[in-house]
């Protein structure tokens, strides 16, 4: 409920930049809690740079509710981790071979080095959160690692499924992705002592923008550009992941019937084609609106907290996204 | 330390039965707490039985050091979870069709799910840790999964190295199997509340257990029968898992050339023909007595704690070790 001047988004990772300097310090040092033999592992998956979004919101989130402290820097690294984690398994399903335009763990060590990569850092991450006092944050830390492995799960075991309805989409996304950003948030909030009512505002605003981030991540894959994004796209459509803009296709009747046999063709999906339809039936427009509304809707849990930078640095991430949603 | 009479196999489990049969049903109960997409998959790993050998030395440990409470049950129950992952994701880096003679979850559902399921489990077990309001016992238990994810990649890393040397191999095997026997015992004593000295002698006594079972469950895979154990036995060598016999062999230089070219054939070792060969040249007695040395040293350290049934029962799963070892 602010008046003030909204800033933008580089400006909110100004905010907060010497703390995600040290995040990310953190993040390279704990290669040196493995074996040695372990280590150059995980040296090159977590060098590999990223976003960095959920430490951010994380780090946001803190800075909304209080001081900034050594704890809400222990959660960002953490729940850094575990995406950095759940990225390493999810390149082996998708037989994924670059990874922020660099060789997927996978490609480079094969999947039995992988797999076990992914527990270790995993296992790290969890074993990291036991050093909270409070085990309501360590609890709440593997509650959203476990959910985004059950996301992970449904989502692979839908694959190719033609009966997959938006709201089995909505619960996959909210699991495996919208489960880290809300964690954040939460606890930003939580290891900030706020109350249970701002604590609760900033889980929903996590949990909404997290879905919204998904959709437009699932749009990229269909209708960005490959130079952009540094990963190979139409990976879903190949993959038989269907995404909230073929859903919505399939739910208004258009021409189900040629985008099915489409869908179906697994590695000879003719993208293009795809997306050529998605885009005359509205189907991008119509998912662009969804992700339109969660961003809206998130922003106005915001309203619930008292305004401050960190708030409005909350606030430019998700407008943020509206405006990357705005290109398509 | 004792002049009571020594207890069998058998008794040592009876005398937990009623605890290890809560241990059984809340594992098979875990299913539940997971989505109901994903509950029967977690089903089917967890309903496969096992020979629970963690629950059992966590629950002896605690009766050996006080009463066996609801805490004791939980570490049962989390330390085998952390088992059950391990070994789903262990059939994937070995291509085993089978476990406990049933599919394995990999040759039921492929790679991709199985891998998912591994993290789900692992992710839960470490969630039902942070239960405990001792934060320790939490760490302790996310320590223990990250060393046994550890040792498996050290294990994966080196196949086929014959370069290995027998203490490398002593690190991978008490990283991937001893620590979570030596969890089992340690922790069943702390979360009694024993003393420092009693805590320790516990979890060396687990770990000097846990690579001695190792060791015959490696002999096992050379020199056992499928009949007996329900596996395809001959794995290791296949997978170039150089264990303690193979190692033994090398390093004594008899034969190595011989060996050496039959190691590295890969899919197609003769099994039969190497371990007529380790047979001759003493390796597979050589492994056993290595076994049976560090058998000795686990129950010399239960003569640092005070006798009673459950004591007699941490013998008891000792000497069986032993005797099975007898046989080859």
């Amino acid at each position: 409920m602010t008046s003030a001047e909204p800033i933008s988004f580089a400006q909110a990772f100004e905010l907060i930049n010497p703390h995600l300097y040290t995040v990310e310090e953190r993040i390279r040092a704990q290669a040196k809690a493995f074996d040695p033999a372990v280590e150059g592992y995980v040296s090159y998956v977590c060098g590999a740079g990223g976003k960095r979004l959920r430490p951010a919101l994380a780090l946001l989130s803190a800075g909304a509710t209080g001081k900034i402290t050594a704890g809400h820097v222990d959660l960002a690294v953490i729940l850094e981790l575990i995406h950095i984690a759940t990225l390493v398994h999810d390149d082996i399903m998708d037989g994924a071979e670059l990874r922020r335009d660099q060789p997927s763990a996978n490609a480079k060590w094969g999947n039995a080095i992988t797999v076990l990569l992914g527990d270790c850092l995993f296992a790290h991450a969890l074993r990291l959160s036991t050093n909270f006092s409070n085990s309501d944050i360590c609890r709440r830390i593997a509650d959203a690692a476990a959910e985004v492995c059950s996301g992970e799960i449904v989502q692979t075991q839908r694959r190719f499924d033609l009966k997959l309805s938006t709201a089995d989409y909505y619960r996959i996304i909210e699991m495996k992705t919208a489960a880290l950003f809300s964690a954040a948030c939460e606890l930003g909030a939580f290891i900030s002592e706020a109350s249970p009512p701002v604590i609760g505002a900033l889980k929903t605003f996590g949990t909404k923008l997290g879905v919204a981030y998904q959709i437009y991540d699932d749009i990229l894959d269909l209708a960005g550009s490959e130079e952009e994004t540094g990963k190979t796209l139409g990976t879903d459509l190949r993959k038989g992941k269907f995404t909230l803009p073929v859903l919505l296709m399939l739910q208004s009747g258009k021409d189900v019937g040629t985008i099915r046999d489409l869908l179906l063709k697994e590695d000879k999906v003719d993208g293009e084609l795809l997306v050529a339809m998605l885009g005359s039936a509205g189907a991008l427009k119509a998912a662009k609106g969804v992700a339109f509304r969660l961003i809206e809707e998130a922003l106005a849990q915001l309203d619930e907290i008292q305004d401050n930078k960190y708030a409005r640095g909350l606030r430019a991430i998700a407008s943020h996204l509206g405006s990357l949603l705005e290109r398509f």
